[in-house]
């Protein structure tokens, strides 16, 4: 049976699209492992033909963009996202090298930039222009762990009380249930478990260490393994949801700002006033009012809870989007406080990154482009020792994103010159 | 002179990388603005191949999804982004046909989503089932509006209060800084001008209706032209900053849940007991508790000001990457609160989206895969009348973030099928 | 029948204890209504006697304390509170004179301060030695309005658009609301009524003007009065909540921050570089800075929304227990930012008080010590016009509220002074 | 030499105001410290004599409300607070019977309540009457700490990083300053020091068990002794502030919510449908409803981060003046989550009070009215064992603050029916 069969009995409704990559490999393949790839590529194009029938257009931009993230794994094969029609590109641009001094990032970069931004590429290449002349920035992660927060419910505060409280102890409970979070796991640790009680109910934050990857699927699971460890030993406790929100995911929360989710990444980079005056053409000092006045006082008034900071989002965005991040978590990912103050003659300028998600193993960073593009970074696939190429990645977006508001604030700092140089740019000067 | 003569002196630094297209313009093809977009493919292509020697290593993923986002607009060649190299591309599904009972979006679509998630498209098409079944989801665009909200200083406190009286009295200063604010488009209208003084300093948030454009680079132009008109006639006053973050543009703020920012969407779907039953075989009531207890109680004990709800950041990712919005803004842009409510036996859902921030025309969504899956939608550039294809878009995101939370929660609901069908659909089952 | 034959009714149940007051004017004063005032007094030591008879105790300090805030309004007797047994009485103190440049509140004053606090009166008049140096401090009222924020439901999110777009309009509709609004009063006038939409559901923020009184009361019957009016004309609008928590009330909220409740006061002193060394022994510039670590970056990190400030809470709390405010609004109306900025070779400092609720008629302002205090401050009672007193109270809290965290956050430029210091009084040095 | 000599001289202002009662003591006294708590009330009398005077005005009420909270400690004379001319009175008034089921509180209780708020005390009254039909209501304080959070600074991230890691260990250097930190106390236990990074400072957040006192002074002063300690261990850390905000002290912050500060109270009473339709007039599920869109969705919508409640901050305002707690902590201390739900038929009521900051010794509880409300309630002076008579406080306030919410909640589920009662009640009926 050849693909064009399969074709038919998709078009006339006989395959139903989401079994289509796994009509061609039996079908056409005879279910060869070795031709899983080639079917997903297959099964994407009949889909995308059958939508360009239905709109009677054509779609190949979408068509040539496809990304083979299909796998397959201890036998079970994978499509990688369901309903596979082909890709979507965004314009990836490129600059350096940049100088970053990081305790794993060491050395002169290249960062790729997925944007449809104008004058963001720009933007961060003017900022690493003063960094790479005040001789590199530090960039460095003092926190690192993935959190997941199961709710729990018992039937009165007194219980919740209870739980909270033995679980604290770190006894034998804690113990049992670490275990268990781990049995699964190569490379994920449990690093602690942090009640947080509410009424009846107790919000159990689980904390792992989790290499290279994201790790909030693992995360999940292993977190859902301790409490059936909890629901053996205390019956009358029900798990309500696997999360309550307090992981937080996806969301922007002050508790991730606070108790950190992924990196934790701190930048610094110190900058003779001579220095900001040649490139900026301005005095330090307003920059670190400026920094006050916006991104501290306005953002106060402006009622965040995370967002002390210009604009990292866009490279946030544009780093996730080019290393196949989860793009999602671009929501907490950009809490990002801004750090300028002078010493002496110099201004000392900074970011705190207290949660940003990252991963260079898992979900999108294998395939295509995402992994082309942790190879200009240096930090493809899993590190050595593991966890050292997400903590290399962390740090390089972590400069990247100093470079970038550096420059904003500093352009800020002139009246004028932000609405000037966006509109300037985007005609293309 | 030939393209292997400017990649010669590229190769050779004589031509600066950020110059390179309009090199291959000028000595290739003796500035025909007919070959400008001719120019950035080889550009790209240029730089990519520098890149790949210094790495040595090939990037075919990055050149084949190379995005043409050049334009000559008033004589004005543009790059579209600075330092193109090629293309970032992520992989897309698609899922359909969802009924929709929008104002502008009336009837059934195809939605293409842009994710490396596991397991997204298919919940969402989940939530779609019933949806459907349920007869179609009700979408509206409630507020819209796009901020833009400059820094002023003055002396002193009165002096602030003077400035912010005089504008709120909408008279003869409102009327000038109007006319000025309007004075260089063709589309966009002045709202209103909203003063919020904070000790002798005024954030000025402008409000315009943009139509089909996102509409933040003219409403900061547009804001700055009425700023000038403002410090004509009150000289004591200095433009401190065209944004002090109160706009509040690319960070989670709650200026922007409670006064709206893009589109304002809600909607709103009625589904019989019988039928959550049988297709989340859950009762109806347990999901309008743990929105309650996950939602509400668990998101505002994790400290957020702005995601009320599971994981609507997931779709509103997915839908930015394939219709080229500005991924940046998907950090305010996915606020929502989840309603789940019981009206006698039928399930009342839907979701509030203050701050929807999206375009059909501009930036990002004429280009490429962009273009051709806001096709797919039925939404591609300016609208008929001015702002109805934006307005159309914005109810098609507000069901898919809809359909996809509704299917997250119920599942939720069962204790551990999030884990499970989580990792079975990451395993391709 | 006399005060005894009551006594042992009470004493032996037959008479309730709430209906105490009424028993007596009718019994022993033959409802004479000058006899009100005694009949109180007599009720509250019978409750306390038979308190101090179930606990075998003496209460002299609560009988002393007492406070006849009882009044007969328009024929009906009313006791103030219910159940009353005596006072609370709170340590009070005074500082002046102090130099306030007002609008309304213009000269010298003696502040009257209740308070445990050992160190709090002392750091109030340090504070304000270095202002009445600097020749006085400015306070301003920029904004002045109480909000009530009723929810109303309706069918659907359309009809939920429909009447929050009516009312916006600002004609018909909004005309009969106002008028019902303005029936019973004579001093309150409606200035907006601001609906927030959330599904179905809108709250509909009533901004009301409500001259020296609090207007809480007044604020929640004339905003039932206009709902009365809404419901006429759209019957399917239904009163959900006299108050959907968007008023925001007792609770501390952004809405009340960005977009104010009762008076908004701004405050302004230019202190010279030499004047700041001579008092606090301190450079200016630390105070500048210690303000951005601590008030703006700490108190981000610490998620709060609404203040920004070292300290204002105490003098908040000691000025309205003082001047029989309602207390429980020392939560929000606590809502500070603290400026402090170099200008020259001066040092600006100044206070945001975005929502200061305050009252100088109602409630406890009219009876006892809360009546003396607002005498010594000269705003005791209606101003004329009505509503400058209130401003007056405003503009000197802000006053006070200045001069307590300048001298707070300059003894906290030196490292241990704070600890020290505040040992050290607490000590009676 | 007679009081009348130092009366002159004070009129003439050759004695300064704050020096009087030490003037008294010795010129009148001779040093006599028998005679302190004498020269503190001729003190305060002369001072409001010369206040009187200027207003040309009598303040009775102040002097017979006058509190004398002077004391000698360690041979060492106090006046409490500076500069005290009397006191300032609240109406009190009392609740009870109420039936507690604490831990500490258990039994029967009277509630003197001081406010000027028309129906408070009915309304908790009201609360109590179903909470006493259903048996009584479950309290229980779940965390117990006081927290001081110094601000320290260090040369850059990477140095501050290493101190938090360190003290983060609990090694050598934690067992140093915990020592320094409990070397002054016979109570007060150190419980951990959490360290938050941002860019190179640290917020050190100390946690202290501290017995019945609220132990604000004592963590200041305990903290800055591990300060010291680490600054020798540690030259290049310098103490920028002793707090930077973290604590949180009398600003509303969400680190007090989500990791409490003082009390953390649990409240829980289970309510059949019959007694609260009995009482209320209304349907449990109504209650719940309107807590849902109310208390959260509500509260959420108008951007509070500690405020999911209807009207807490009163009840905790009327015992906080009762008993002489330190008022300006109402601002943090009133944070409170409501809980209602339906389990079968029987509806659950209850409060999360994450950082409810009292005292039952040190401060103003020691005196007057304040220690005669907490003999009324059992808890006055320390406890046995120590800290257990400031958690049975709690425990009461918590069980207070549930029953006003819940009679407020009820009473809103009517819908005119606050306004109504709230009138009808401030008329006396």
């Amino acid at each position: 049976m050849g693909v064009s069969d399969v074709r038919k009995e998709f078009f006339e409704g006989r395959i139903k699209s989401r079994e289509l990559e796994f009509a061609i490999l039996e079908r056409v393949f005879g279910k060869d492992p070795e031709k899983w790839s080639e079917s997903n590529v297959k099964a994407a194009s009949l889909r995308l033909e059958e939508l360009e029938n239905k709109m009677n257009k054509k779609f190949e931009g979408i068509r040539n963009s496809y990304v083979d993230n299909s796998s397959v794994k201890r036998d079970t094969p994978t499509t990688g996202i369901e309903q596979k029609i082909g890709g979507a590109s965004v314009p990836l641009g490129v600059i350096g090298p940049v100088k970053i001094l990081g305790s794993y990032a060491k050395g002169e970069f290249y960062l790729p930039l997925a944007t449809n931004e104008a004058a963001l590429v720009a933007g961060i290449n003017r900022g690493f222009k003063i960094i790479n002349e005040a001789g590199g920035i530090k960039s460095i992660v003092v926190k690192d762990h993935m959190a997941r927060a199961p709710l729990i419910e018992t039937p009165d505060p007194e219980k919740a009380k209870e739980i909270s409280d033995k679980i604290r102890e770190k006894r034998e409970l804690y113990q049992e249930m670490k275990k268990a979070a781990e049995s699964e796991s190569r490379v994920s640790r449990l690093l602690d478990i942090q009640p947080f009680q509410i009424g009846r109910r107790v919000h159990l934050r689980f904390y792992f260490q989790t290499g290279d990857s994201m790790g909030m699927n693992s995360a999940t699971k292993y977190s859902a393994n301790a409490i059936k460890v909890l629901r053996e030993k205390y019956p009358f406790v029900r798990l309500r949801s696997l999360t309550g929100n307090l992981c937080t995911d996806k969301k922007a929360s002050h508790i991730n700002v606070l108790l950190g989710r992924g990196k934790s990444v701190e930048t610094h980079v110190v900058i003779p006033r001579e220095v900001v005056k040649k490139i900026f053409k301005v005095e330090p000092e307003i920059i670190v009012e400026l920094n006050q006045l916006k991104n501290y006082q306005g953002s106060s008034l402006a009622g965040t809870i995370s967002g002390f900071n210009a604009n990292v989002a866009n490279t946030i965005a544009a780093m996730f989007i080019a290393t196949g991040q989860d793009c999602a978590q671009i929501t907490e990912s950009s809490s990002c406080f801004i750090h300028a103050e002078m010493q002496g003659d110099n201004l000392i300028f900074g970011v705190t990154l207290p949660c940003l998600e990252i991963a260079t193993v898992g979900g999108g960073t294998g395939f295509g482009t995402a992994k082309e593009c942790l190879e200009i970074l240096g930090c493809y696939g899993p590190g050595d020792p593991p966890g050292s190429n997400a903590k290399k990645l962390a740090e390089i977006i972590g400069a990247a994103v100093t470079a970038q508001d550096l420059n904003l604030i500093a352009a800020e700092a002139h009246e004028y010159e932000l609405a000037e140089s966006h509109i300037k740019l985007a005609r293309g000067k």
